[in-house]
Order: structure tokens, then C-alpha cells, then sequence
């Protein structure tokens, strides 16, 4: 067998969705695929801005030698300085282009930022519950995830994340509009969460770094604001990429971006330059740096995606669902009307619906939906859902 | 200190490295950086051909919804089709789009296959010198490198491969053409090589892998013809890039093809795809996915590197260095004239020479030049050579 025995695991361990996603392919070649609602896949389905192409094409006439060459690890240096603005003014920081790592997405910057924190047993405190892929991209560099169960509401519970603090702990993993929830959390929540942090950080005596993935940071409605996770504290990372606010998530471009004033900064950005290296990214890729510099703060239209969550939180609620209104990202997450979650998602299925148990997240009881859909979808979807939780309760 | 010990530790010990770096660089300050003749960086400086932005320009005006959208992480199945019809005529071998995984570079593509084989602790034989991220990626998945001394002319010398092999032996890497020697491995070597590697899986029970690192297979001259890796040995799997041929080291793009009659093949295809994605890879770009799938066997004019090649070859036998001339790739690995590569690279730099010292890939006493420089430059550095080994002599 050439395949190494952890590997055959994980994929022993991850059949179960693959089988989903099997039944799901049967299903939409049995009945057509515009006769399943397809709720699983966090995949924009908006197209990039305008600006987008504009910018491409500009770049495209540009023959500026070396344009697709080789470069510094961290990535061009005008296009760090592009970023480091645009972060300044989010964050209300004195970003330079020395504090930005341009990445292959937000995967290659949490692995980046992973590899240049742990050894091997270092533990790595998580909300639950929690993108899936985090529990591999901690385990690629022989980190141990420890899980902290959120508030009712998905918001942080700052006891259960003391209470998962040890002496190996390196970094609090938080994420902010959160997928599979929704949640924005706010200001409060995350001051609380740099104050443990402080504490923990002077018991074990080294510091915890507080890594914030933020991906769906520009998808927010209802006018709310995603308050700054460099206010309170000093060994803060950012990692983010273009995947969700450009609709860009095939070309692989985000950044990571550390607190300008982080004690040993030096230090940590040539781990972080080495790790992009050496990890075998080697750099971001070099045309779409250029392109996504020149679109710092753009964004796909945010109400296309509000509409679709008024409209399907509106039906899953007059159908009998339970659920916390989200702030950001593009997903649902309602509680299942009974308590096995993978049983009810198997009777989504009978409905042509397809959804993801919560369990997969560290979060039984409840399922994801998507909402990467055109809107007639959702709304013919709704019966489905009305005669699902009929069939339960 | 916010950096793990295992990368600090690689940190200093790269300090060697960075600082002739910027040794070179305040050369380059110091005297213009057009007086500095740098020969220690493997980066193209050949523009892409034509053809490359003649497609970049067609696909620029596709406007095909979800076109910089996610995919399945192995790439676009009509880059694999094109991938793979390359494949089977280059390898004579008849590969599928089944076969192939679009990755993230060269890079991206060894880790990939090394997460996909490694348990802790396994044995990766390498034949030195050699590229010397190997050292990383192996490690990267806990692996263990092994070094296999090379003859002196650096083609394979198989006893001492066999020397190397143990229980925890899980793959022979090589790479041909070399990366520093430049020397292209003859056919009857590959077959030993095949032969001796069936008799090591039959002992130890388990097949040993086969991984060929080929981003320099157009980069040849004299008519010579890079042999196929998969003719012997159905346990084999090819990586390589578009960084040299088509001079799109910044763009981060390459693949890997695995023999289509490796036994247990769609295990190892499903945990190659799946370490694409846990890595943080996800998949390759999605533009030069399809921009490369267009260009199958284009690469710059090789007639360049083979005059440049050429003229540093008979500048330096003049000046009474002893080399092998390369076959393939753009690097000279010439022995030192004195025992200590190191000090002999400090000794190049009195003249503004910035070169490898061999000691870097495993070849103490050589040093490396990397030829992508104009002619004119190679041409103004070789009296620098000439007093260099006259002071030493």
C-alpha cells in the first residue's frame, strides 16, 4: 500500500462525507440538478466585482519584466504596502508592508502562521463549533486542538476557554464572521477574550498568540461593524483572503497580517517568510497579488447575499425552525428539529435538500446551510424543509 | 518569544545562508548592482514565450461564470485531460486525467506526495547533492532524508542507494535534470535504479516509491533526451512545474502524475487529493490552470541557456577550473580549487562573484552558478574567476 497509514485514516475517518457528497451526485443525476437544493458547498456562486476584470485586463497589457518571476517569500513589496493601508484604516493600527505576508489564501496563512508557533504537542485553544479544516492544518504541524464550547448564541464562553488554558497552550484560534454560525463576535466579547489571554499568557509564561481567521470579514449586514482584534492586545495574527469578499476562492490569494507592535516582531514575521518557503508555497501567486492590491476594501455585493438570508431565516422560521439570526458569512445554522442531526439530515435528503450535520463542525444538535444559492432556490426549497420537520416532530 | 524552537532552530542555522545574502547585497550597494556578477539565484530571467500571453489575453476576455471559482482540489478536469495527453506522449505511458492533480508548483506538489506516503519517522533516499529543500519538505511530514553519494560525474551510483535502504524506507527521490549538478540521469542508470528498488519493496514487504522532481525536463541541450522514469516500475510518481519551461516561477503552478498501472492507484490518487486540500493548497490557481493546460510542451527558447551554458563553460576551463558540462538545467557545479567551498565562495565575492558554496546541497568542495544571467555578465565575470583561483592556487 503506498499510502501512509495517518493518511488512510483520515480518509477512512472522512468517508462519512464523502458518501454525503456521493448521495448528493446520485440524487442530482437521478432528479435532475436543478431539482436539488443544494445547500452544502461554501462556494460563492456572485461573481467578482466589475473592477475585478477591470483591473485584470489593465495588468494583463502591462510587459514589466519579471512580472511572473520569482520574488521575496513574503510576497511583492508594493502590493504589501497596498495592504498594509488598507489594514491601517480598518484596523486603526500603523500597519507597514513589514507587518503583511501575501499567502495562498487563508489555508496557506493559517498553516504559515501554525508552523511558525507550535512544536510538536503545543495545543491550540478553538470555539466550537468550528471549520473542519482546522483540525487538520493543526495536526499538519503536530499541534493538538482543544476545543471551547460557545455561548447558546455562538458567541465566545470565556470560562470554557480558561478552562481549556494548560501549560502547552500556544494560541487562541478564533473566528470572526464565523463559519458554521454566522456570529459576529463583539466588542465586549473579544476584550474579555484579550484579558484571559493576558492572564494565561503571564501564568504559562509565554505569550499566546491570538490567531483571527477572517475570511468573511466583509460579508456583514445590517449595518454591523466586525470590531478590531489588534485593539486590546499585542500578540495578535490576522489571516484572511480575497476568496469570499472578490468571489475569488479558485486563485488561491490572502495575506496574513501581524500586530505592528508585537514584542519580538522580527522574529516572528522571518518565521512566518521561512514557513511560506518552506512549506513549498514559496510565494503568493504573482499576477493576482498585483490585482487584489489594487482592490484593497472592494467587495461583491453584500445585499445580494442579506436578501437571501432575510428571505430563507423568514422560511425556516415560519416552517417551525429554530435559529440565531447571523450577522456575516453566508451560512445558517438551525437547530435540528431532533437531536440526531445526521439522521435529520438524511431526511433533508428524501426532500432533495442537502445540508451538513452539525457534528462535522464539533456542533451536534444543529446543521449548516449555505446560502450560495440564487434566491428561487431557497424558496422552492422551503416546502422541503416544512414537510422535513413535519415528518420528525 | 512567539516562535516555535524547532523553527528558530532553522533559523539559525539558514543564518549562514542569509547572511551571504546580504553580503551580496551590500555588494550591490556598494559597487551597483551592475557590477556584482550574481550567479547564486536559480530565477529565470527569461521572459514567458509569446504563446503565454496570447492565451493569457484569450482567457482574460472569458467571461464563463465560476471561472475563479473552487473546484474539485485536483484541479479542472479539462486541465487534467490536456495534462495527461501531454503525459503520455512525453512518457509513452497512457495516463488519464485520472492520473493527474494540478498543484501549487513543484512545491507544493513534493509535499503533497511526501504527506501521502510518510508515516513518522519513514526514510526518504536521496541521491547528494541536492536541492536543498528536500531537507524541509521531507521533515515537513516527519520524515527522515537519506543521503546517497552520486559518482563523481553525479549520475546514480546504486550501491551506495542500496546502502541507504532499511525497513523504513518509503521512496528514492531524484531529480533529473539536477538541481545543482545539471546532469541528466542515462537510461540504463534509471533501469538499475528500477531494479534495485523492486528488490527493496520485495524485502521489506512494502512498495518503495518512485519520486521524480522534473521542472528542468525541457531544459536540455545537445539533443539529449530526459528518459522516461515510468518505463520500469509501475511505482512511480512524476512532479514538476512551470517555473523554468515556461518561466512562471511566481505564478505557482505545476502538477503530479502518478503511473496509471500503479497498483492500489485510486488510494493513492484519493490521498494525494486530499493532502492538497489539507495542506492549505486547496488546489492550483485556477487562471494558470487554464492558461498552462493551453500551453502543453511550449517552453522558452532553450538555445539561450545552451550559449550561455557554452560560453561559462569554455570561460571557466580556460581559466583552469575542473567541471562537468551539464546537460540539462541552468547551473554549473565546478569543483573548488581549494578543499574549503565555503572559503573559496568568500574569496569570489573579493571579485563581486556571488556564488553557492556545494557544502549547501550536500557538495562539499564544488560550488554552484546558476547561468540566469545575460552573456555579457557571465562574459565580465571570468577574469574575476581566473584571479580568484590564482590566489588561492
Amino acid at each position: 500500500m503506498p499510502v501512509a497509514e495517518k493518511i488512510q485514516n483520515y480518509m477512512s475517518k472522512s468517508s462519512f462525507i464523502r458518501e454525503m457528497f456521493e448521495a448528493g451526485a446520485r440524487l442530482k443525476a437521478e432528479v435532475g440538478p436543478e431539482n436539488v437544493y443544494d445547500f452544502s458547498l461554501g462556494n460563492p456562486d456572485l461573481e467578482p466585482p466589475d473592477e475585478f476584470n477591470q483591473v485584470l485586463h489593465e495588468l494583463v497589457d502591462d510587459a514589466t519584466p519579471g512580472r511572473h518571476g520569482y520574488m521575496s517569500n513574503a510576497g511583492l513589496p508594493e502590493v504589501r504596502g497596498q495592504v498594509a493601508a488598507f489594514a491601517a484604516r480598518e484596523y486603526g493600527q500603523q500597519f507597514t508592508a513589514d507587518d503583511i505576508v501575501m499567502t495562498v489564501g487563508a489555508g496557506g496563512a493559517l498553516n504559515v502562521v501554525l508552523k511558525t508557533i507550535l512544536d510538536p504537542g503545543d495545543e491550540v485553544i478553538v470555539p466550537k463549533p468550528y471549520f473542519v479544516e482546522y483540525d487538520f492544518y493543526v495536526d499538519n504541524h503536530q499541534g493538538v486542538i482543544k476545543q471551547a464550547r460557545t455561548n447558546p448564541d455562538f458567541t465566545l464562553n470565556l470560562d470554557n476557554v480558561a478552562a481549556e488554558a494548560t501549560d502547552r497552550t500556544r494560541a487562541v484560534m478564533i473566528n470572526s464572521p464565523n463559519n458554521p454560525t454566522g456570529v459576529v463576535y463583539p466588542e465586549q466579547n473579544l476584550r474579555d477574550l484579550a484579558e484571559l489571554m493576558e492572564k494565561i499568557s503571564a501564568r504559562t509564561g509565554r505569550p499566546v498568540m491570538l490567531i483571527s481567521d477572517e475570511p468573511y470579514r466583509k460579508i456583514v449586514y445590517d449595518g454591523v461593524q466586525v470590531p478590531s482584534v489588534f485593539t486590546h492586545y499585542p500578540y495578535v495574527v490576522c489571516v484572511t483572503s480575497y476568496s469570499k469578499d472578490l468571489s475569488l476562492p479558485g486563485e488561491r490569494i490572502g495575506f496574513i497580517a501581524s500586530h505592528p507592535d508585537m514584542p519580538d516582531k522580527n522574529l516572528f514575521m522571518a518565521g512566518l517568510i521561512l514557513n511560506n518557503r518552506i512549506l513549498g508555497y514559496v510565494n503568493a501567486p504573482a499576477l493576482m497579488q498585483r490585482i487584489v492590491g489594487r482592490l484593497q476594501g472592494r467587495h461583491v455585493d453584500v445585499d445580494i447575499y442579506r436578501r437571501r438570508r432575510d428571505l430563507f431565516v423568514r422560511g425556516l422560521q415560519d416552517a417551525g425552525y429554530e435559529l440565531n439570526v447571523p450577522q456575516g458569512a453566508f451560512y445558517l445554522f438551525p437547530r435540528a428539529p431532533i437531536e440526531d442531526d445526521v439522521a435529520f439530515i438524511a431526511v433533508l435528503q428524501q426532500e432533495n435538500i442537502l445540508a451538513v450535520p452539525g457534528s462535522g463542525f464539533g456542533g451536534p444538535g444543529y446543521f449548516r446551510l449555505a446560502y450560495c444559492v440564487p434566491e428561487d432556490v431557497i424558496e422552492r426549497s422551503l416546502p422541503g424543509f416544512k414537510r422535513a420537520r413535519n415528518q420528525v416532530i
